[in-house]
């Protein structure tokens, strides 16, 4: 789907992606593939090579997760994700006026920073799939999760550490500031399952913390490393954060409404959880009829003890009285207004105008994708 | 007892420490005792600071691991441990003429990261007590355990990094690469444990990752943020990791004949865990009938499926095997080894003479230690 097509929401699972303002011209959708496929290109070998340090089993654990070989240890071409970070590390880079090469050990450290949140949150949640296939502890067991996953976490900090440069030095430090909201993040989502009633407010929190302080991160790392001050990494930054806000709201309408076909989840994912993510959320802050019944529902559901056998049916009505409570159009809604912030913060930053297209492009297309 | 007394093993539980050489007249256990109690005099308040950080319920769980709250909250004075890296890391900017306060920082963040290797090991390795009391996974559940982990590894990085200086930056970057070669141990410690056979190289590998990497780094970053160049960080770090491989031993000797009063942990705890640790290993490699018998039992107890319920005796019948194969002897001897390379690495570093003489009192006091 282009940014200039196609209505809202229609109700049709896959069809859930909000539609983003008027397409700006000056990047399409081939030029935003075209820098996905740049960051994956160059951060790629310097992730294997980093990777090739840990000791075995770690190397193989980890090259699983990363799509490089199947369960029995043979090369795979795996769905490595999107991408989305290392892309943007290195336009950070570039809005900083250093060649995209400088921001390569930053993508590589903040792909392994998001890919060790992964390997422990799996384990947490109790996640069986990822990416189209079984999760690390689950081929694995747990304790690789661990293990694999702190190494990468060490790993991430090595590879910057060991430039050497002052620059390198606050690098390492507003990813560790990021991490550290990631891990708050993953707390706070860990809590709210166990709660009834999480506020609007409390779920755009975690969410920022969780996914918008390492996309903030990714936006600002290579700057850093370029020799920016603090004040264009803090504004970069937060064009980062709002893009992480946007980022989830539509990682949560995927999550119930998404294709199982193209997201690699289970249909309704999120609602099997029972994750307080924004549609349920602002669903029950709306009040009235649908509002109220969805409660009911969802309090049931919470001391149910054959909640694991739902129907997909049952799992139809919870998500019918999401949207008909308005949680859907509010979070399609948060998207566009998070993405508009972030490109508005893009103002404050002076930098080739090229690159401030192409970080609008990238912002376009994380509201509109379909996984 | 005091260094220069007692004979070495005398196979009765609880008097299993290997003897050292004449004491070091300049320091007596006392003064040891000191040097402890300022580490964690000034290391403590700035540890809970950090750990004040923390999103709740985070903050509570690392409040618990470290013994200030107990399981329901209240207020405790647990066992925080014996706090050699502390007292070392404060020595260490001593040793480089800086004020022990210059090594305060760097005692806290590798506190932390001992911390957060013990709590994702315990879970790892299924232990269910640790300093006299259940350990996190077993009071807060696996996940806290894993997300408390991570968050004081953070912490460690995030506490050095924001002094800002080059100094420390270097001492981040030691630490990370102390705290990759402890997850590389970790790893390897759980892959033996599936292994019929484990050489005593491969096992002191294990151990100079595991316990001499930390330790090494303990001993060098007090001195690198007070602006030790890198060969005298190098060579604290040599004495370091020989004090590690000899306090690894005496742990492995105390892992089996320990007195679990002392230890805090079950009667052959290390036994009960199928750990191939030095004792074991060195006596699987002596040859001769002891030996070969000791294999012959290891071999069936790892095949075997009420190994859980095995009796008192049973442990005492592979204890008195792995002696009388000499693993006991060899474990201690090499202890003293590692000892006495410890106290001549110091050699290659000038220092204040009274800093060098407590430095070799702490090496005394790790290899005399009941506990």
């Amino acid at each position: 789907m282009s940014p200039s097509t196609a209505p809202t929401s229609t109700g049709t699972r896959g069809e859930t992606v909000p539609t983003v303002p008027p397409a700006h011209p000056a990047v399409d959708t081939a030029d935003v593939y075209a820098l996905l496929e740049r960051g994956r290109a160059l951060s790629t070998p310097v992730l294997r090579a980093a990777v090739d340090r840990l000791a075995p089993p770690m190397d193989t654990v980890a090259a699983y997760h990363f799509g490089w070989i199947d369960a029995d240890g043979r090369p795979a071409d795996g769905d490595g994700g999107k991408a989305v970070r290392p892309a943007l590390a290195l336009l950070s880079a570039e809005a900083a006026g250093a060649p995209p090469e400088t921001g390569i050990p930053g993508a590589v450290a903040v792909e392994l920073v998001h890919n060790f949140s992964l390997l422990h949150d799996d384990l947490m949640d109790g996640d069986e799939q990822r990416r189209h296939r079984d999760t690390v502890w689950k081929v694995h067991g747990p304790a690789q999760a661990i293990l694999v996953g702190d190494a990468l976490f060490a790993l991430a900090n090595e590879l910057l550490l060991e430039i050497g440069t002052v620059e390198a030095g606050r690098a390492t430090r507003r990813l560790t500031t990021a991490t550290r909201k990631l891990i708050d993040g993953q707390a706070q989502d860990i809590s709210y399952e166990h709660r009834e009633r999480v506020t609007v407010e409390e779920c755009l929190e975690m969410e920022g913390n969780k996914t918008g302080a390492l996309l903030a991160c990714a936006v600002s790392i290579g700057a850093v490393l370029g020799g920016a001050d603090d004040r264009t990494a803090d504004t970069l930054e937060a064009y980062g954060h709002h893009l992480g806000l946007a980022f989830q709201a539509v990682d949560d309408l995927l999550g119930i409404w998404g294709d199982p076909e193209a997201t690699g989840k289970q249909t309704w994912s999120d609602l099997r959880q029972r994750k307080k993510s924004l549609p349920v959320v602002a669903a029950l802050a709306a009040g009235g009829p649908a509002s109220r019944r969805l409660g009911e529902l969802l309090a049931a559901d919470a001391k149910s003890n054959d909640f694991e056998t739902f129907s997909e049916e049952e799992f139809a009505t919870r998500a019918a009285l999401i949207e008909e409570a308005g949680g859907r159009e509010w979070t399609s809604q948060e998207a566009r207004r998070q993405h508009a912030v972030a490109i508005e913060a893009l103002d404050g930053v002076d930098m080739p105008e090229k690159v401030r297209a192409q970080l609008v492009a990238l912002a376009d297309f994380v509201v509109v994708r379909k996984r």
